[in-house]
């Protein structure tokens, strides 16, 4: 587990967008990477929400992670494409990206994740995301 | 035309994301709206290639404001849900959203959009979407 | 939950395709709904597995189905988007489509569903849905 | 082009499921396919519409041979993904899926494709698709 945890915080910190938007790698574990985000004027659309890009911002990145924690040795990963629902309006005091593999493959491999928001102690679920992530070789 | 350009603008303006990642409302027109992105550090992922979740922002909000332009008087829109492709690793020296309103419904519209790179005088497809929002009434 | 029942066994019996594909309701509870489908020739595709039109015939029928099941009184509900991803050659005994509702909303709902196929007792995800469903009020 | 026309139609002609839907396949050229669609009894959803279920198979078949057109030689396909938008009620008196190739790539391809429907001379966009499928090398 070490190594996975390792390789994926080192990646986490390499992508400018994750300080920019102040998110937090919470846990790696095989299959599975939960990363945080907490509501901030510089995240908002229009009605003070937090904007649907930077939901998609950690979805993504918690779906990447996952399938990192599964690619075959020596492979990056890199998404294909992503679909993604808004449930209810992004209003809470702290959300959480649970990203999850559904189906690793040899070149591609499936996610789920969610956003889950809590508020005065009380959880939701924000956001849901369906992806797809390649493994590609790294070069030598 | 004037009234639906002030509205986005003022909808732009007001979202605490746009200012954060640097983004530029290009043009508004009726069922078109463009949006600017001029990569960055801030912007990245671990390549070096500017991270998804900003590429989504931009396609996101240029979906959302080209539906506004045919929202219904006295309606806010609101995101449901958008699927993206990404084609190409993000590397040029600028992007361009371009949401369009492929149907126009009294409660839901549904767009695409596509994030084009420019890069050295050449243009290429980057990501695309597909995207529907719903027109939410205004309360009074 | 008789109603529920009723309600949706009607509309099942009423669809057309549904026959001609040879697919079964399995059960009918609040939001969440099962319908069969055993492989046979004239739902294959190319290599002989069964075609993703068929599969997604299921799911978007089970997600539709869930979603009634919890709509408000007087309201039908119509497909208003979905996402597939097809995970493995659908290649199985049988198939059964599992559809679940995620968010029910006074005008959308959302639902996830997955079609497990089951071979020699071993059961398999085959392929995932992520659906966005509308109520939409009945004539009088 | 001979050679991509015979190949697309062998594959059709041996898809049980283009059979059993009464689907034809109209056109064949590098990265776009046509496929048309006859409303009947067979194919409804309970308001006597046609079920996404159809229009699905149609699009996703478009897809599939659109990217086959363009697929290495000794690859087949093989759809990944796709979403789908309903945009109206699926009444016309024939339905055309249009299939296009957007991104051709080593591995992956991504189409786009609508199902345009004719009822009195007028013509309608019924449904998008945007699709991601693979190119699978055959076995020797």
């Amino acid at each position: 587990m070490r190594d996975i945890r390792q390789l994926v915080t080192e990646c986490f910190t390499a992508q400018g967008l994750m300080h920019t938007l102040g998110t937090r790698l919470v846990s790696v574990d095989p299959g599975e990477v939960h990363i945080a985000l907490t509501p901030s004027p510089a995240l908002t659309q229009q009605n003070g929400f937090v904007h649907a890009g930077a939901l998609t911002t950690i979805l993504d990145s918690a779906c990447g992670y996952a399938a990192m924690t599964v690619a075959p040795d020596g492979y990056n990963v890199l998404t294909v494409e992503f679909k993604v629902n808004l449930l209810r309006p992004a209003l809470a005091d702290e959300f959480l990206a649970i990203g999850k593999v559904v189906k690793a493959g040899r070149t591609l491999t499936v996610c789920t994740a969610e956003v889950i928001g809590t508020r005065d102690g009380e959880t939701k679920t924000i956001a849901l995301m369906q992806a797809t992530i390649a493994n590609v070789a790294l070069q030598a």
